[in-house]
């Protein structure tokens, strides 16, 4: 072949994500990835999603892994498009998500000019990526991009972020795409298990069998609860996480509070934890009089998941020992919540939350201050499955649900965000216009950051005066949801009580595509 | 003094803040920084603006610097909101401007957990800082602030990045807070200067006088064009300038063009190049047929501004040589541009913006490829300072204009900012109305990334099929820009012809506090 017929380093990329079961890239591509968005163009099979802000990628890329159970690729644009995308990838990077970053940068020749664009996107990427490479040339973009595949692949998943340079992008090679080879599955250590089951045996109801990760779908779940029975022990998880099915008759998890002295509580009386896929619970935040770590001082700790043992396996290996045979768990009956009625209190809008939320739905929680009475209400729901921040940067609710209603088209997406949060990635809006995804946005608006003036109770300094109120309230000026998804793109309404909020979610939850409603909290 | 009344870390670092000429602090805080709102609540003389975003608070801290002549602190919000303002911090550092960031970490003690929020700052830092530090302990923090502040110092200015552990920021210390020194001015090279007069001798009209920096302040340029009277040389800028004044009778500054061919044909006929403060012309970016630097291959290349030397200083001096005793700059008269009519082009638009704008106004241009002919139809307009984008991440114009208010309240700015470029930061309409900032939004609003379009076209691609339109066009769907604006608390309102233009420019730039003009493009 004519080796103006070679296919471009960047054909070479896209083929080799597309044979390797990448076919979605969440993309805010500039000049230097303008071959990387010929390659896409030209190949069958590959979906490009638009974010307008590269949060809204990464974010989008992390609720696509989490549904799809694969990665989706990214496409940023230099140092600084990769900067923008880093505190929704360390959001993912907490989640255990795998996410392929490709990043392109100057030509490798026009790199010692020192452009405006250039800067150091290798140690960038370094905090956020479990694996950071480059290819040099168009023939190292093959072996690169099947080593960034493969590097985030396991339990949990990584983040793997691939620099590309223009002409690594648009220079042509005989190297063929290739194909990511498929990581092996690691098996639950013997001794692990067997350490867990008799550790819960000697404690009984001072054990606690805490569920992390893949330890909280939903045979699991079933498997941790037929556990507790036949050993005594508490079952908990830590208070988010990634992936969580909830409903439909599984039994009900407790979460460890996020508050430090509610946490302390609810782990006093543990004189020993196994960690399934879970770690070992610590304080979200350092206060000045308490401790970081929240199981009692002289806590055993037993860990029942090796790394890269998949918590889904050790739960039922550990299950299998613990559960005596024919055992078959008690039925956890569906109540459907109360229709609510009356003033927007925490405990209406949680009702108004369950008793409308679809079969199947997928909810992701960035609801903060405004939430914490929502996870116990939800107890009697349809099936469902709850995706946490587990990084802690706001600014994921939006961006996470475009990407679980990309992977799933078929289920509803509920988004709970939090004003403050909302803000910081309100450009997702617009994405979930675009793509007419099916989600269902509610704004809390108390246009407060209300979590950090409980903090700042906490610091003892009595009332806030001026610059304190002014970095810590979002009233001055109110901003006007409705207006804001209106500008996006994205129709909406507000409600202002109990009764309207649940009419206007089962109006937004028939819908097809996008809606949001904004809950004037105060 | 009883410890329990001894100051904060907090309190140290804010006290040296203010004792060092650092009042102003854009803020973005969080659970971590609480003892800092506390500090800086304590504290007469902070002023904290808050941003919902941390790229507006970065981008205003870049626009206050570049006005006030003089840094302001950020707060950010542990790694997350460090990364969140790392685009801005590029455009900053790449214009040498001087920002510190206060960043909050958690508690040192806390750190071994591996928290939700723990992350790597100082590695993330890095790329974005000229100085990176830490402040381990309550005693470190005066010392380490008044480094932080002594490092943004100089010309160009620096970014300095001080973390700083909540410990640190809670705990008590003794050691008084600091004073920061002052940055020694240099004193230009006498060598260098002899060299550059005589190189624009020996060349005369094959030479260019290219100013950058503080060499594109009011006298500076009038000392320019004295020694090209003097000498024969031609002067020029490169395409994007952190500050320059313009307008009001100062002769006009050609720029370097932005497209490769038409730098090329600009700079053909250069032999010699002076470089006053500007670095040697490069390509934006790389492409596959094109050179990276702009000069002919045997262009000399004189440096007359050594590090650390202000181009102004070192300007007057090449002026005190050059140019005969009693010189007259030749009046560069005034001439209001005509007042539109007819349908929005590039020249009606320009037209309008020429003719409505105010005295001594601040004009922030992310135009992108909408504003490419106002900077020829602004020659003569009244005196106003132009600020450019020299990191080339968008995102830039909305937050700088912010910042350019708060430094600058009695005069207007005027921002001129592509629909694409205005979404990355949208956030900051909302800081503008809260701090009732004297700000006119301009947004060309072509549903489009116009700069991506062309650069499809150069890569020879041919039409665009669904997955490059889906990744290059912004108009499914349209975003309502008076919506969005309204949204986060601005007034705002679309224009549709060029007279309608004109008249709402000249509304907006009456008012009191920001408003925004939709340019409705197409």
């Amino acid at each position: 072949m004519d080796e103006s017929q070679w296919p471009t380093g960047a054909d070479v990329l896209v083929r080799t994500l597309l044979a390797s079961g990448v076919d979605t890239c969440f993309a805010n591509p500039g000049t230097s990835e303008m071959h990387l968005v010929a390659a896409i163009d030209r190949a069958p099979g590959m979906r490009a999603i638009l974010g307008l802000f590269e949060g809204v990628v990464t974010g989008a890329a992390d609720g696509y892994a989490r549904l799809a159970e694969r990665p989706a690729a990214t496409l940023l644009h230099l140092g600084p498009g990769l900067a923008n995308g880093l505190a929704n990838l360390h959001n993912a990077r907490k989640a255990g998500t795998p996410v392929i970053n490709v990043v392109g940068d100057h030509a490798v020749r026009h790199l010692q000019h020192d452009a405006p664009l250039a800067s150091d996107i290798d140690t960038l990427a370094r905090p956020m990526s479990h694996w950071v490479g480059r290819a040099q040339t168009p023939d190292e973009v093959a072996a690169c991009t099947a080593q960034a595949i493969t590097a985030t692949q396991g339990t949990p998943g990584c983040i793997a972020t691939l620099v590309l340079p223009a002409d690594s992008a648009w220079g042509r090679t005989a190297v063929s795409p290739s194909i990511a080879p498929k990581a092996q599955a690691v098996a639950p250590n013997d001794d692990d298990i067997e350490a867990a089951a008799s550790a819960l045996r000697q404690y009984g109801s001072r054990a606690l069998l805490l569920l992390g990760g893949k330890a909280l779908r939903a045979e699991a779940i079933r498997a941790a609860f037929a556990v507790a029975e036949a050993t005594g022990c508490r079952v908990a998880s830590p208070g988010s996480n990634a992936r969580m099915e909830r409903g439909g008759g599984l039994p009900e998890v407790p979460r460890i509070p996020y508050a430090v002295d509610a946490a302390l509580a609810f782990l006093a009386d543990v004189d020993c934890i196994v960690l399934m896929g879970a770690p070992t619970p610590v304080a979200f935040f350092a206060y000045p009089d308490k401790p970081s770590v929240l199981i009692p001082e002289n806590c055993r700790v037993v860990k029942a998941v090796a790394p890269g043992v998949d918590p889904q396996v050790a739960m039922a290996a550990l299950a299998s020992i613990c559960v005596p045979e024919g055992h078959r768990l008690a039925y956890t009956p569906r109540v459907k919540a109360t229709y609510p009625s009356g003033p927007l209190t925490p405990d209406s809008i949680a009702q108004a939350l369950a008793h409308t939320l679809p079969e199947n739905a997928i909810v992701v929680d960035e609801s903060v201050t405004s939430g914490r009475s929502i996870y116990a209400t939800m107890t009697g729901s349809g099936p469902f499955t709850l995706l946490g921040n587990m990084g802690g940067s706001i600014g994921f609710g939006m961006p996470v649900a475009l990407g679980a209603a990309v992977a799933c088209p078929d289920r509803r997406v509920l988004a709970m965000v939090g004003d403050g949060s909302a803000f910081y990635t309100e450009q997702a809006l617009w994405s979930l216009a675009r793509e007419s995804a099916n989600v269902t946005v509610v704004i809390f608006a108390n246009h407060n950051y209300a979590i950090l003036q409980g903090e700042w109770r906490n610091t003892g300094a009595g009332p806030t005066g001026r610059a304190a109120r002014d970095m810590l309230t979002l009233d001055r000026p109110r901003a006007d949801w409705v207006s804001l998804a209106r500008g996006h793109g994205v129709a909406a309404e507000r409600v202002a009580d109990a009764a309207a909020f649940a009419q206007a979610l089962t109006r937004a939850h028939a819908s097809a595509g996008p809606r949001l409603i904004e809950v004037a909290m105060a």
